[in-house]
């Protein structure tokens, strides 16, 4: 089976290892099989930093399915050492709001030089994933930058102004009101081909329960890779984010307020909308006791949280069933 | 007194250390005081590795001066820790055999940062400095790029080729015979007008014993920079890196070796040349016990091995005693 994943970071690479449970792989790493997984991972979250490009979402899939995350924190490195972000802090070089371990340093030198040499973050990232063996194929949504901008009005003097995305979120704490939150560059953005092409050829495509503004909007935000969604034969299935009428990850209420959604499974739904109509879904799983009507999407309630890989790989299971059954519809 | 002094990386910021206590200042850091001493340093080891500017002639003085050196390799941070480079080495990234450590890397990428800004090396130098504190200004010869290539025959496939300094010395440690030396980019680079200004208003110019061919020499053949020594009022005292009939530091006589000179004091000496003639030296000191004789150049013989600061600084108050003496004459 082709399975097509739409993810964002921590949550969608925690999707992924239950995504590859599901279908008999090993959550970490690769191993021969029938089924390919590929993964269409945001880059709205990229960041220059240092000189360095930052790319957070990739990163973190790819670590995770290699087992080398930091689980606790969810992104970054296992075992991480902390010697250069020491020296920049005692350089005064800014952002020192960012944290960058060394052992993640390596990976952003190898990524930024090879960028700099004019090789696309698609290769780049494949360069990368040839030392990580990911068991996934993780295909940046679109080889240009895009970077999600947040309107906010500043901590400090109170006016407004635009910040990255990074900075409102792990500088800030998402704390400050997003007025608006824009993906600087989508429009001018072409998406993957690699990308458009795995959605082509896809027998079920997923959206995994990442952030369905700054992570899967972003993707959604790239010219051309929504009619991608509409286009193909493979039924679309998304898994909601928010469980117990609260989000899966603390913070993506603070999103969904900007664009003007509440932070319900059904408001999710009816966001992403049907592909009879405007919008991108089949189906949509909400959890277990949730409440989702979402108009021309068959839905579903069943437990949505990934406590283990386990408990992914059924959620994963259950995606692939209502995908087969709005399928045969 | 304003001092100037030409520099390569371990010799010449050891001998710096002994310039400093020369004149009563600390050898490390920096004080207040009526003299002034300023390095112009070789940038001829200076390379792009990992898509960093990694200078190691500045970054050696630098650190020595600040007491942040590893004292026992003389180069690099002490302290180090050595994350990046086992990440780098796990993706395969080349070249493997230059440590770059975890400490030393902020440096880099602060640098690079800077450089791909638009601030020139002087520049950003300058803003290292302003955390190291080194009590010496800190000039690179050029703000343009001049890299010593070194002409060998390749040791796997007896091939000829022109490898980067760093690759003939660092990895191959100076053992294929060097055809040719070569400060590649030399002949269009302009020198730094902050170091002609300070070699123009010195009091007093030395040659520290440094490598004289891939420090000093390279010094020297950035246009325009031997003319300022020869122009200057000040006397131009340099001492021999040949002590006892060898090298202060290990490789040296390889370098000498390539551009047809024997490796003894007297052949430094008449390298350089005198002032009067076609070089660039008024004094010429020389170790106890080795001889000497450079057409006019006074020379005299004195303890030259930097075991300490205090024998250093011994060394320095005689190259000020000979430029005295020249200067009378």
């Amino acid at each position: 089976m082709k399975v097509v994943v739409l993810v964002g970071g921590v949550g969608g690479a925690r999707f992924l290892l239950g995504v590859k449970a599901a279908l008999g792989l090993p959550a970490i790493g690769e191993a021969e099989s029938e089924h390919e997984v590929t993964a269409v991972v945001n880059v709205g979250d990229d960041v220059w930093m240092h000189g360095l490009r930052v790319c957070p979402d990739l990163d973190t899939c790819m670590y995770t399915l290699a087992d080398a995350i930091d689980a606790q924190k969810g992104w970054g490195r296992v075992a991480e050492t902390w010697s250069v972000k020491e020296e920049l802090a005692a350089y005064g070089a800014e952002p020192s709001w960012f944290g960058l371990g060394d052992r993640d340093i390596a990976t952003h030198l190898v990524r930024s030089r090879m960028l700099r040499a004019g090789y696309s973050l698609t290769a780049v990232t494949e360069a990368l994933c040839d030392r990580w063996r990911p068991g996934v194929r993780l295909l940046p949504v679109t080889d240009d930058r895009v970077e999600t901008h947040v309107a906010i009005d500043d901590p400090d003097s109170g006016e407004g102004r635009a910040v990255h995305f990074q900075e409102w979120w792990v500088r800030h704490r998402a704390e400050p009101k997003a007025h608006a939150i824009v993906p600087v560059g989508a429009d001018d953005a072409k998406p993957s081909q690699d990308a458009l092409d795995a959605i082509e050829h896809a027998d079920v495509v997923l959206l995994a329960p990442s952030n369905p503004v700054v992570s899967i909007g972003t993707l959604l935000a790239v010219p051309g890779f929504r009619d991608a969604l509409r286009k193909t034969s493979a039924p679309v299935v998304g898994l909601s984010p928010i469980v117990g009428g609260k989000p899966l990850r603390g913070m993506a209420d603070a999103c969904l307020t900007a664009i003007g959604e509440d932070s319900t499974a059904e408001a999710v739904g009816r966001h992403y909308g049907a592909r009879g109509s405007e919008g991108v879904l089949d189906g949509w799983l909400v959890h277990t006791g949730d409440e989702a009507e979402v108009p021309g999407v068959e839905t579903r309630a069943v437990p949505l949280l990934m406590s283990d890989v386990d408990a992914t790989a059924t959620m994963a299971l259950e995606a692939f069933d209502l995908a087969s059954a709005v399928k045969q519809r």
